[in-house]
């Protein structure tokens, strides 16, 4: 029966199920496929997080593009996982794909840009591999750790929780997904003073990464579309809704937390944190209030590799 | 000066060079660039492994190949690596790039073909990540651990230490690139009951790998045409000299340590370790005695990406 179908007829998400039910781990996995990153015993009082992410010419991104950005992009994407589970980055390894006639400097510059970004977040390059390839390929592979008490996964938002999001949605395909920085301070704030049921970074959109953690938590969600923080660069509240590469922190805490949280208010050196609706009952599914004060069903999509 | 030199230019290990010159890590990393894993530090008295490995269509095999056998070797050659540090493989996430009409069917048996690999040697399949691609692209990265005693890095290599390498060498291309056994019950006996003092799995060749120890531990070596184990599918010693890919272990021991291995004979259930050759002062460089008793200088060349 499946043998004639192809990939884009069961999708991305089709696929990683598929893949999911036929693998089996041990039970020093914590969290294996399905949230930010996996989650694996470690040392005394941290688990071991683990990501990886690829980045691929003409799909993630051209050549033409800054090339420090590119190198900067590959690494924060993962930081940014790592972010979501409440962790912090520490080890990563750099496999290139290159073309042969591409030139050093080129290499050089996208090195430059994950060199920075390694620095800034304290992550140590350890090593990789370098093969050649057609087209530019980058991937990083990030080993992390978090207290186990810290651990946020996307299965724990509760009716009731408030959801927030870091900073503001949309329009980053114009420039953001280049350049933005990952949430890392933003995280460690949130695990240190607050009690943080689900998180998750927008990175597929906001409205399709909230559904990920509907499913994953069984709950439904309303969120305001007054309340949403949309970018400057965004052209529309579609944008802010469904266009994916944001990387901003997508969480839920219980009212007290809520509310703790909004009248610290603005803190220095964090980006803004906005309140943008709450966890429902799953039968209510995913929906949105618009500014006439409509209710909405919201449709999980977003960006779609395949 | 530099802007208009190429990665051909320079190649493989010009770019690695050049690339590890710019990394800095702190001081929980024991091995960064430059062997066959990373070693950061770990729980207890075990050291973290950390290694990846790019497989690429029409680089590192064609669409037509096995389907199984290329899932097998993505996931076997990450094991290799961590065998050669001494080591037992315990993570690993696999990162796709796939073509969007692909079947799905060509996914399933590359999974089938991942997921018995891992069951043998008991990895865990913890996550990944899908990326729609051209070319169809399997970034492996594998965690493992490896007792603190038991480290076994390319630079241990000493004067006077003897050279073995496990099974047979060459013709690796015409079938053994695909279906070799990672020799992780080779390293975990060699460790066991041995004070190996280097080891590195051939991947580039048999002289390129050599060579690498050399350069590591600062020493020379000499090897023996007659007692090369030559592949019965290898056509020719050049073969097994140069050809990449036999995933086989070459490692150094004392005097001793060789005597007991070699009086020791087959080992039930392990491939054959065969003595090649020694390890020389730095100043004799890497040489090679035919079987006419000729002695002859052996160029670092082999499998090489650029």
């Amino acid at each position: 029966m499946s043998e004639n179908l192809k990939i884009c007829d069961i999708g991305e998400f089709g696929l990683i199920e598929r893949i999911s039910k036929k693998v089996r781990v041990d039970k020093s996995v914590i969290k294996g496929i399905s949230d930010d990153t996996a989650v694996m015993e470690y040392k005394g009082n941290n688990y071991l997080l683990f990501t990886s992410d690829m980045l691929i010419e003409d799909i993630h991104f051209r050549r033409e593009f800054s090339h420090f950005s590119i190198g900067h992009k590959a690494l924060a994407s993962s930081i940014s996982d790592i972010s979501a589970m409440g962790g912090i980055p520490k080890y990563v390894l750099i496999s290139l794909g290159l073309p042969k006639d591409l030139s050093l400097e080129f290499v050089d510059r996208i090195y430059e840009g994950i060199n920075s970004t390694a620095k800034r977040f304290k992550v140590n390059i350890v090593g990789g591999d370098i093969n050649r390839s057609e087209k530019i390929i980058i991937d990083v592979s990030l080993i992390g750790e978090v207290k186990k008490k810290n651990l946020i996964l996307r299965s724990g938002a509760k009716k009731g929780d408030r959801i927030f999001v870091t900073g503001s949605l949309g329009g980053s395909i114009y420039r953001k997904h280049l350049e933005f920085l990952p949430r890392l301070k933003e995280s460690k704030y949130l695990v240190k003073n607050f009690k943080i049921s689900s998180m998750i970074d927008i990175s597929d959109g906001l409205v399709l990464d909230l559904y990920k953690i509907t499913q994953e938590s069984k709950v439904g969600a309303i969120i305001y579309e007054d309340l949403i923080p949309i970018s400057k660069d965004a052209k529309s509240l579609n944008e802010a809704l469904y266009m994916g590469e944001d990387f901003e922190l997508l969480f839920c805490l219980s009212l007290d937390g809520a509310i703790r949280l909004i009248k610290n208010g603005k803190i220095k050196g964090l980006t803004k944190f906005s309140y943008i609706g709450e966890i429902t009952d799953k039968r209510y599914g995913l929906r949105i209030i618009t500014k006439r004060c409509k209710e909405k069903i919201l449709k999980p999509k977003g960006f779609k590799h395949f």
